[in-house]
């Protein structure tokens, strides 16, 4: 069984209930020691205002969500997503987070939403490209980037990383072969899970130096699975098989915290977040 | 520009309008030579039957869809869906397939559809031990069996091989390294688009001994995608860069034909049959 001071919710998981303010009450009142949150909800609070109310309830920030979505069609669109990136490096400082999480971002669009390229091989290298910018700037800081593979089924309109292969490959890239000096992978089952080679890269991650397992992320996959984007389960409702992919990520030393992020726009984005708590907390201990 | 020559249609890209009969006499109308029927659309006109009309149809058989659904929950089940494969070799025989396209099955289900275990390893593992056992039975009969591996969204519910580098992995244990008599692989656009891995494990397929490229399928990914399984898109119409994956498959040897496969609940499947395989031949020629 998982040590409940382990478990850190992803403000995603109850963003249709509560504001950021409401959610670190929440999490206080629940006695859960872990926040990861969205910057548009810390931006609504306020950064200052979000920083002191975390720290006031003594909550560890394991990651803020999120920078990245480096493609985009042209040399201005691309200056202006690093210049965002950078502010959400200066963000993640001042919230203390653990690491920032980076979406890689998929196929190049204009402002409006128009996908200008089928060109997945160049969107990579614009990821490349622009990740290799940013860590410059995050070494400096002092802020962790942690890639974040996303499911293969948005390599086309949210990120372009989709294995853990392909992020190691790329940390090897941007850092030196088995390096990982401000750069590392945030590890989410609901993305990963199915992949044969989930096991041999988990380690390989691990082995570099330093580890490259930056944050575990939790929820499960239902079957079935109604929305692509927003029906996410809650641990144990799926077919995960938690309890062995967090024993492969704990055997090869990593430490750190469970952050439980579920979308779930029919079923717990319904409910009352007291009772969304309740659950991430009970299913924390009995089904990862 | 690909030969129109090449052109085949998967029956269940008009299955909604159509059935077999009519969808042989639409190719033909419509000059197009190649068809890969559904089991139960065969079932349903009778197998002698629909062997016949597709002879005197002169139309070239690009696969049998489908076998497969090896995992189960007890040996008694898998030897029944291993009977049911055995009956599939014979079928596609009788047609004269130019292969049967195995869809791996997911994790182990009860005949009610309640899935009995989260071990995806081990389901893969019935994967190969299934394969294994039909292919012997294939091999006698002369019919090539052609692993289709299928997006890691259907890696619970349909298909646990999820990449061409597992289906090559899984074709060297069975066939020895390198090697692949009676058997290979249907890449199917759809399902291996996003995947890095895409252009180097073609061609591994390929460099094997006989070529494991056994058949080519055409539709396109939608951005956005409505439903995980019904909302294909038409080529053109999505994002998949469908001339330069043809161009990797024929480069390395491929000159089989391009079999058009699309489920469309809401968009294709409510538009009249002729209309469809004038689209289909039209997009063909235009965005393949």
């Amino acid at each position: 069984m998982p040590d409940p001071a382990l478990l850190s919710i992803n403000t995603a998981t109850v963003r249709q209930q509560w504001g950021l303010a409401d959610i670190i009450a929440g999490l206080a009142r629940h006695n859960i020691r872990g926040i990861s949150p969205w910057r548009d909800q810390v931006a609504q609070l306020g950064l200052k205002e979000s920083a002191r109310r975390i720290r006031d309830a003594g909550l560890k920030v394991t990651g803020l969500c999120r920078g990245g979505m480096f493609p985009a069609p042209d040399s201005k669109l691309r200056r202006a997503a690093l210049d965002d990136n950078r502010r959400a490096v200066d963000e993640a400082l001042t919230l203390e987070a653990a690491c920032l999480v980076l979406v890689a971002g998929g196929l190049p669009r204009q402002p409006d939403g128009t996908i200008v390229s089928k060109d997945i091989g160049g969107a990579r290298e614009m990821v490349r490209d622009g990740i290799g910018e940013l860590l410059d700037y995050a070494r400096s800081s002092g802020m962790p980037l942690a890639i974040e593979p996303l499911h293969p089924m948005y390599a086309a309109d949210r990120a372009c990383i989709n294995t853990m292969q392909q992020a190691n490959d790329l940390i090897d890239e941007l850092a030196g072969k088995g390096k990982s000096e401000g750069i590392g992978i945030a590890v989410d089952v609901y993305h990963v899970w199915w992949d044969p080679e989930l096991k041999a890269q988990i380690e390989r991650a691990a082995n570099a130096s330093p580890s490259r397992l930056l944050a575990f992320h939790l929820c499960d996959w239902l079957v079935p699975t109604t929305d692509l984007l927003l029906d996410r389960g809650m641990m144990g409702d799926g077919v995960i098989d938690l309890p062995r992919i967090r024993s492969w990520m704990e055997a090869c030393g990593y430490g750190g915290m469970h952050e439980v992020e579920i979308f779930s726009q029919d079923n717990w984005w319904k409910r009352d977040g007291d009772e969304v708590l309740l659950t991430c907390k009970l299913r924390h201990e009995t089904a990862c």
